[in-house]
């Protein structure tokens, strides 16, 4: 049994590489699969193991050699990142992208739904002053302003008839004409973009309501999990970045069709899209490059929302629809948290509120009494399933729940289906049941079964620790008819987990030591993103991410991201309150406060059964 | 001897219609070649004649069978606008855009030139503050605006090291980026689009020097020599408006490639363009239909002064070059008069001045104390030697001077060329002789050969004047080597002639005397335009365009419609200035003026011999 899903399950492909010794992997970017790659093709992550079926494949070099075992090799698994290939090539290939779950709602503060757009059906006047079509129509609609510059505008004023008219205004300002009476007609749509995923709704402007909801997995993925894996990819080769930007539009485009063919819309009565993601997704949206925010000092292009028409990046809407992206911190301190601290009214907060959005990247927001300060801590993907020996993403078959009964440890999978591996929430119920049965201690060290069965010789826990050249793991369930290759946790993956939660943990006390906080000091604790909200804050707990005292002060809110990006949607206020926002949140970088080092190794630790 | 010329000197051509009956018109169109048309293939001006060497023809129907003699079946004539054919088809065009004479300057009133486009070096600052790269780049210009929404800028700030790159702002906004040190180039260009010429000048922004100036026939005037021509060729066909728009941007893009060709510079470096025009022209120029213009009550699609972005057009200049169309007054009083208001400081006049723009369409400006009225009379193209039987542009070759000594009448052509047509001055000279030796009464009719060698019995014109099939003509110049054709005046010339002065009579004498004003109240008398400036005041006297009394107040200003365009487009104070005067300009509609009709029949006449 290998350490990896072995994709026989997969997708069945055939590339051709014209006679020419190429990458498999940039054969299969040519057929359009989506592959999983966490390292952006390093060779590091050995995320894209594929199975050859038959065809020539050039002899590995170090990078498979390390990653993938002797009986890897004969069974045909290869690395698409590193494998060569000649002619034709038939193969299988994992998919992750199935039946993922995503996080589509999220705490929403109150609001007021201001109509920003209207549309009226022009009449005839008649009008037999000296005034051009263009005055005319705005004199009708009563607006003052002098003729917005748009060509589109002009040539559409000379073909239309004015009482088969409808006109579309926005605050002060004629941004387009249509056909008939489309008065009826208003929709917006709202997005968070992802690292992982990306959920959009559709919206009336008129009155707010929600029509449909729609979400995928960020296509991207498969250039790399994080956020640095896809600033390396971008800055790889010049068209990278197009490339990037073309499945990210493509995606949004897709959701927006399905968001529209669900509730029996039209997506040219689409005018308004709001886009709210982290600072590196949204350089991506826009097709400017982010590598200036993966180097020192780490400044990103912009971090202003833009506004800009949807037709120049091609999205599927009106063509005179805008596109809102919502202001970021800084380069890792996005426009998603922007989002979330607006959704949870943390910038009106009167008391001491701690705002986490757990993911790849931790950011967390301090607010005292309004004021904000935020940071950002790299994770790691392990917290989403990623980086870990038998991980996955929350999709169907994922262990999520893990509790330990009768001295048996029991889990359970999303939608009850066979189970295929652990994602975050599994994993870190496991870690927890782990550190109360003695099979781990606070150094994070799995237990050796022989010492295992010396100290509780009557468990039958220690028949699931097992020990191969070294590499130390516990099984949580054995290789059977349902799961052939079984499901374990690996001493490397109890070492990702602890350096996760050692980067959350040292940054929420660097926070509040800065601001000279106890954690008794905390009122309330806001834990943000999709894999907050299917944890047990009792295995939070455990592992030591909060301390005791906080089990109370917990709130899962959900997706804010997305929640902010509908709140700019349906508010102009709202927008203006985003931008002031975002230039008042004090920046701090961890690793530049004193003794944070230090801190971070203690932090590795779990606390001590009690 | 034809009655027009016959296009033998013209361009050789070879098309084919592969097989189907296909209009000649259309075919020739899709080589690109030129063909004059002044009633857009209406079949009523004749001006398509061309010479068909081989190829299958199809019989002439009625339009071609009135306008062409049998003499010019036999020789092969035939005319391109309703010349059916089939199959390959050999044949010459007449080329009548060669060596046009543009006028290309005009009065031009003092004005302070101020350098709006600024370009300075940006260089690396080393900023550890939490800004963005843009916000260091405006930071460093010391501009407060917040981001343009421009995708191109934040696209390009990430790929431009900031010690090698110039920043363009203007005002008080970030408008692009440029690779290396491109402080040193800075241009504009100014363009006046006449019905039909074009002329543009290139000039350095810091200094507004004038680096080249050139000129070019309009080629829309193939389809149409005056605006109401092109209108209707406009309303015809979908395609017909984007071909329009399409040749009138190739030819600025000519023009502009042989300004920079002469000056030496990169068109890249070219960041502002100013266009004055008539009303249809601009509308044509941005793809507007002009078709409003052209039907009761007379409305353009726009008046306002237009600013859009260069590349919208895809005119030649940098990425970041903005058009600023001139503003108008009504459909018929274009952005062209607004120029000459402001060249010639009419708006800032403190006693009684009539401006002139004399072409196809006469406007006339009168300003009272600075209060502007304005009114547009449909002269007709006679003016611009169009729609005369041996009529021809201001081209060489062209007679553009007559006056009579010793009895004989005696001419001058264009750069001295063998004679090939009369242009307009050479005509209105002509009418001048007519009339001064008895050739002509003041009605308007030529004298009969046998009348006139009757009252005057030995002057050899007599022998000039010839009567075919009831039409009478006065041969300027006989058959000769040098002019195969010879060149004459007809009865139905004279008649063109008459309806060009009425009309402008008629709109000079309205506008006075609905503001109780007489001729010897006028102070100033300003006559623009290309053929004003060529012309002999006591010409236009003697025609009765003019009292007697306003000999020595007649001013020639030259091409005022290119002169203000160089304002707007070295002056940002000075297009704020049109634009107001614009807003300003009371547009007095002639034919709903009582007694108009009578007015312009009594206006027929030409003044009695002294």
């Amino acid at each position: 049994m290998g350490e990896q899903h072995d994709g026989l399950s997969g997708v069945h492909v055939v590339c051709s590489s014209n006679g020419e010794i190429q990458l498999l992997m940039d054969l299969l970017d040519d057929t359009g699969i989506e592959l999983e790659s966490s390292c952006a093709g390093n060779g590091t992550c050995g995320k894209c193991r594929v199975l050859i079926i038959s065809g020539e494949c050039l002899p590995p070099g170090t990078a498979e050699m390390e990653l993938l075992s002797p009986k890897d090799f004969k069974r045909g698994i290869r690395l698409a990142c590193h494998c060569l290939v000649r002619g034709e090539v038939e193969l299988s290939v994992e998919n992750a992208a199935q039946d993922l779950r995503v996080l589509e709602k999220g705490m929403l503060t109150d609001f007021k739904i201001e109509a920003e757009i209207s549309k009226y059906q022009l009449i005839s006047t008649g009008n037999e002053q000296e005034l051009s079509l263009i005055e005319q129509i705005l004199q009708q609609l009563n607006i003052e302003q002098s003729v917005p510059d748009s060509l589109d505008i002009l040539r559409l004023i000379a073909q239309f008839k004015p009482d088969d008219t409808t006109a579309i205004v926005v605050g002060n300002k004629l941004i387009g004409l249509e056909h008939g009476d489309t008065t009826a007609h208003c929709y917006g749509v709202a997005v968070d973009i992802g690292t992982t995923t990306v959920v959009a709704s559709l919206h009336k402007l008129d009155d707010g309501s929600e029509l449909a909801v729609a979400s995928a997995l960020n296509p991207q993925t498969q250039y790399g999990l994080d956020v640095l894996g896809r600033i390396q990819y971008a800055g790889k080769g010049s068209n990278n970045l197009d490339k990037l930007n073309g499945l990210i539009i493509n995606c949004l485009n897709g959701l927006i069709s399905e968001l529209c063919r669900r509730s029996g819309i039209d997506s040219q009565y689409i005018y308004k899209i709001t886009v709210a993601a982290n600072t590196v997704m949204l350089h991506l949206l826009l097709g400017v490059s982010p590598v200036s925010i993966g180097r020192a000092p780490y400044h990103p292009v912009f971090r202003q929302g833009q506004v800009l028409a949807a037709d120049n990046l091609s999205l599927m809407a009106s063509p005179f629809a805008s596109l809102y992206c919502l202001p970021s911190v800084s380069g890792f301190v996005g426009a998603d948290i922007v989002a979330g601290i607006i959704a949870s009214d943390l910038d009106g907060a009167e008391e001491i509120v701690l705002f986490l959005d757990l993911g790849t990247n931790g950011e967390i927001v301090l607010s005292r009494d309004g004021k904000l300060i935020a940071c950002s801590t790299a994770a790691g993907p392990a917290l989403e399933g990623m980086n870990i020996a038998c991980g996955m993403r929350a999709a169907r078959g994922a262990v999520e729940e893990v509790w330990i009964e009768d001295k048996s440890v029991l889990w359970r999978t999303i939608d009850n289906a066979p189970p295929l591996g652990l994602c975050g929430s599994g994993l870190i119920d496991l870690v927890a049941v782990m550190l109360e049965c003695g099979l781990l201690n606070s150094s994070g060290r799995i237990t050796a079964r022989n010492k295992f069965a010396g100290v509780y010789p009557h468990n039958p826990l220690a028949g699931q620790i097992d020990d191969i050249a070294g590499k130390r793991r516990f099984w949580l369930i054995p290789s059977l008819d349902n799961c052939p290759n079984g499901i374990f946790v690996s001493q490397a993956d109890i070492r990702q987990v602890q350096l996760a939660k050692s980067a959350i943990v040292t940054g929420i006390k660097t926070m509040m030591t800065e601001n000279g906080l106890d954690e008794i000091h905390v009122n309330k604790v806001y834990v943000a993103g999709a894999f907050g909200t299917y944890l047990k804050p009792s295995s939070l707990i455990r592992l030591g991410f909060f301390p005791e005292s906080w089990h109370d002060r917990i709130t899962f809110v959900g997706n804010t991201s997305k929640a902010g990006a509908v709140m700019a949607l349906l508010s102009s206020s709202t927008r203006c309150r985003m931008e002031e926002t975002a230039q008042k949140v004090n920046y701090v970088e961890l690793e530049s406060c004193p003794g944070f080092e230090k801190m971070f190794v203690e932090n590795m630790r779990f606390p001590g059964k009690e």
